[in-house]
């Protein structure tokens, strides 16, 4: 068995590298300069508890792979990059294999049950970043990451037990979960403080936005019928952020694209899922509707990083209304 | 008010030719060869009553379109092109005006309203064909197309009654719809036939496949609670197919893009909309499953359009259930 990971940025490099490093069969697809450093000389990764370089089969596209039936394939793109990869992968001849969704957002999982049967939700509990291509970084201990993987829409099947098995045997905590989109809604609500943190640099004024921003969507999620799990997610003491020597963490994986200037954001498909259900449910949203707007400025270079003020959102918002 | 239509092919090519020959501004954005051609010569119409040729403004991307707060949008690319041109759009600017889905399918709406706040559905039932660079043709007479238009996900408005009033003043019929997607729906079960008109060539057989085709979709959309129209569309008395002397028709658009050789096929957002919604639901779809099966074979070249056998159909349908 193989596992394919497709798309080598922060998770899916940790996620391959951790793997690669205990021994299983990786393969990895991955673009631009991260694909030519990793074929060049391996990928590497930085931890608090060392710096370990493994190697690996690295691709540009899906068809340069013979598919085999018994491989698994991790998506760990960004949520705008879902589809392209989703048609590559049809058209390289995937038919039957898994196909575990290693990313942010909700709307993933229904993407890739549109061409391919046998789908999977994972949420990822891993900080990580990557700035530099051929590094990763990972800066939790003693477990590196957390992952609830179910199959979508629910249930757990061989495959899960199977993945589950592997990521717990080199470093992981991997917990099967029939209900994972209740677990990566409760995610998703985590996730819309990513750009928040991204756009405003005081600590007091980001927690209480963020307060806002998240009552907004818990009362749009409430009225479109949709469940997350309430309880703080398991084995949060397993794994704790510690330093690694040298090195600052970047952020969440909005300011590491805003750092990398990537252009597009993931913020379409974090605040940017609570304003779309607002909108089918007719609920207003003013303040994820704000940030989803600042995410565009910030992608294009209007906005700088940690410059924005929470007067002129308001203000923003306010004459948007009007 | 500019009327931007963005995707020259047969539904967009004739909407555009018909609004510019009644002197409205139009703005056109196109790709490929369709673009030079249009732009080095205009866009010309066959249709039964004779031959027209109109020019206006076309241009490669939305960013070369200064937009003005009165423009309306209509979207006219096939399905998997949907999100790419509404990540465009905004790069470009666009943010309140109204973006009108002219596409088969019922999930550009819902991809569009993640990104824009008014978003319309429009039915359209237009027999037209684009087949040379700069030409586009329609069949029906005395009106030439009927369009079932609405706000998404429901509703309507100013910007519905507007462009309905323009479509109706120059050959088209145009309806304000409340409730839009019921109507998408029941064309959703018509285009369901596409893929079947491609594959297959006696007739027969395609009604009977169809018969079945269309009972499993009707299973599946009953069982995801989705209402359709039940009836036949209005005024279908209001359009009859006519030939154009020296030109035969190719067909459904899937058969056009087949014939085209486009490659990526929009099975994927008809019976493929059956298939997603069967795995949400837990309904098996072997008809709808094993067409887009089909329509890939058709996609690369592996098939010949009107080749296919009913019999290997069903076969290939066992051997994938076992």
């Amino acid at each position: 068995m193989r596992i394919i990971v497709f798309g080598l940025g922060a998770i899916g490099g940790v996620v391959a590298a951790k793997l690669g490093l205990a021994g299983h069969s990786v393969v990895a697809i991955a673009r631009g300069t991260q694909l030519q450093a990793v074929r060049r000389s391996g990928l590497t990764l930085l931890s608090p508890q060392g710096t370990e370089t493994t190697t690996f089969p690295v691709y540009a596209d899906p068809k340069e792979v013979i598919f085999n039936n018994d491989d698994m394939i991790l998506l760990a793109m960004k949520g705008q990059d879902t589809a392209q990869a989703l048609f590559q992968l049809k058209a390289a001849g995937v038919v039957e294999q898994p196909i575990f969704c290693f990313q942010n957002g909700v709307a993933n999982e229904r993407t890739a049950l549109r061409f391919f049967r046998n789908v999977y939700g994972v949420t990822v509990m891993l900080p990580a970043d990557f700035e530099r291509p051929g590094e990763v970084a990972a800066y939790c201990i003693p477990k590196i990451g957390i992952f609830d993987i179910g199959r979508y829409p629910a249930g757990v099947d061989a495959a899960v037990e199977h993945l589950c098995e592997v990521l717990n045997s080199c470093g992981f905590v991997a917990n099967a979960r029939s209900d994972v989109m209740n677990s990566k809604y409760r995610k998703l609500l985590a996730n819309l403080e990513n750009i928040i943190e991204t756009a405003f640099s005081d600590k007091q004024q980001q927690a209480d936005l963020y307060r806002k921003v998240r009552a907004e969507a818990e009362g749009v999620l409430t009225a479109a019928g949709i469940d997350w799990d309430k309880s703080e997610a398991e084995a949060r003491n397993q794994m704790i952020m510690t330093a690694i020597p040298g090195r600052d963490r970047i952020g969440s994986s909005t300011l590491q694209s805003v750092v990398r200037g990537t252009g597009s954001l993931e913020t379409s498909y974090l605040n940017g899922e609570i304003v779309l259900l607002g909108r089918l449910h007719n609920i207003e949203t003013p303040y994820n509707s704000a940030l989803c707007h600042l995410s565009e400025k910030l992608a294009d270079g209007r906005l700088a990083p940690k410059s924005s003020e929470i007067t002129s959102l308001l203000q923003n918002r306010t004459a948007r209304q009007g």
